[in-house]
């Protein structure tokens, strides 16, 4: 069972934040709200949203689990004026989701759960460093290393409360140092590691730029980012592997 | 003889009726105004547009047909500042349209009218139910459409009187209600036709979405669309032929 | 030596005027401002750039001349904010140049100056006639003329104190008068050139649509434009050869 009523500005925004890893996943209709986890084709980076009920208008679930095609979901989505609200409810007999806004009735057709590739595991992991700042710092990092680059390193320096992000091209490199002025809150530790680009700037396309992200870090260990969407009714954390420094 | 001054808004508008289905054209330059009837090249949407003589600042013509290039008149007019004047003048010796606007003065070449494919008749048809809209709730519709499918099912349920928009894809549907209260007029009548996708598509680029559309419909038969321009001097009807029902 | 603060803005309009003809350029950093000089690989516009001292918030600068990528300079420039400030500081060892905007630092690489095509000399040409028009104007003409040719004729009419701009193209015609009203400086004089639209186009996206231009035309003549930057500080100069009348 499944009827929930939500804006459709929230549903979009919660639904970027996956689609730009992958375009099926499993959406968990638990009692206390809606969850999903996915990873990309190639394992590099991991998605794990979860919007409580209280980010919808009314919900009721009784733990089911639907598999999507995101970009169809988020082209309704899109259908809905904005501030309009989307009313979605599942036929469990038809396995199809009925979609309702401003009048428009849409017959969307689910996918096989089964069909959909397993949820990772994502990794508890005990990273020393943390650095908290606004997304726009980090869309700054990620635009400037991609004028030179197809990776880019995160890191910390310890001793200077510095975090810093660098990109090395084969003639040209950016170098960008936040000081604990300009950052939201730093807990340093040995962190320095170097991540793929692409993945980063797919993940930057969801980060709200006038919001926090929280930016958890080690040596040559996987990078977590945690934001919150929905006026914190909604969570996003992203998991990125490491690729092998060059040097 | 011809010999006119027009606002380029109006110029534009009127022209783009007609230019979403053929690329040529006939103006008939008559006494009481600019009247264009044309036919896209598979027989499947028909214009008619007139442009009467007080949609201009000033008008002189006596019945003469010109042939023209839509999309190259188009671009002049787009030269135009907003709220500018176009100043249209024939000259009867060297068959060129002289247009002038802002101190620009271009030199059109005219198409042979006999080269231009004949205006159609456009049948008389007696269709049983009239719907009358505004614009943005056929963009709605047409643009749900095209979400799940090449073609739309417009129909009226009589007893209901309710008018309804369908489309239906491989897996998806769509389904659009709208009912008395929602309607600017309502005549009520047997009507389901199917229509193809493309075609409404383009007719809706030209439909003002804050303005009225009579939207008159039969059992499997063509729909007629009417709505006016330039503040009411100005008038389109488009016809579209019906698909035959797949079902 | 060179160490020098400029607003991005200020930065990013000097080298637009100069990338719209090549990609890389030289960049002589005398004493008292920065100056380019280059000619497009065709050898048919050439482009004069000085930026006074006076337009940086701070410069020095000894003489030397640097190897720049223009696009490359142009998109570090354009990662600042509006109103932004940009600092470049040549290292004389590494012969790089590094740059800093915003907490961002970049170290680009220069080109070997004597790599690059030499400089041209701008030749002393004593033209006839001067028109000075708003840039908006050579923006009209040109997007008028793109209707219908490749080329454009920029021309004088001596005794109605008239500049004129012709297209001619298969079928169609273009023709702009500005009279003398309309104009905000004309010395007339013997003039009429045919120039590649192609060019006039590249130019034209550099020239301020709200600043004065500078026209100097002869007959079958080179044309030259000059116009400002940096509000006074900066000066530019096209120099544009004619292409063979056809007629």
């Amino acid at each position: 069972m499944f009827n929930a009523i939500v804006s459709a500005d929230t549903l979009r925004t919660a639904l970027d934040s996956v689609s730009v890893l992958v375009e099926e996943c499993r959406l968990h209709l638990n009692e206390e709200g809606l969850a999903v986890r996915a990873v990309d084709p190639a394992n590099v980076g991991m998605v794990d949203l979860t919007l409580a009920a209280e980010a919808f208008e009314s919900y009721e679930a009784d733990g089911g689990v639907i598999g999507v095609n995101l970009s169809r979901l988020e082209d309704i989505a899109g259908m809905a004026d904005s501030g309009g609200l989307v009313h979605m409810e599942l036929d469990e007999e038809t396995r199809k989701l009925h979609i309702s806004l401003d009048g428009l009735e849409y017959t969307l057709a689910l996918i096989d759960p089964d069909s959909i590739r397993q949820e990772p595991d994502i990794p508890d992991l005990d990273l020393p460093a943390r650095v908290v700042v606004e997304g726009r710092d980090i869309n700054r990092a990620v635009k400037a290393a991609d004028m030179v680059s197809d990776h880019i390193a995160l890191g910390v320096r310890e001793e200077e409360n510095v975090f810093y992000v660098e990109a090395e091209g084969d003639t040209d490199d950016v170098h960008l140092e936040l000081e604990e002025e300009d950052l939201i809150d730093l807990q340093a530790g040995p962190a320095r590691s170097l991540f793929s680009l692409d993945y980063l700037k797919d993940m930057n396309r969801a980060i709200p730029s006038n919001g926090e992200v929280a930016v958890d870090l080690g040596e040559e260990f996987p990078t977590k980012m945690h934001f919150e969407v929905a006026e914190g009714e909604g969570e996003v954390t992203y998991m990125l592997a490491p690729r092998i420094q060059s040097s």
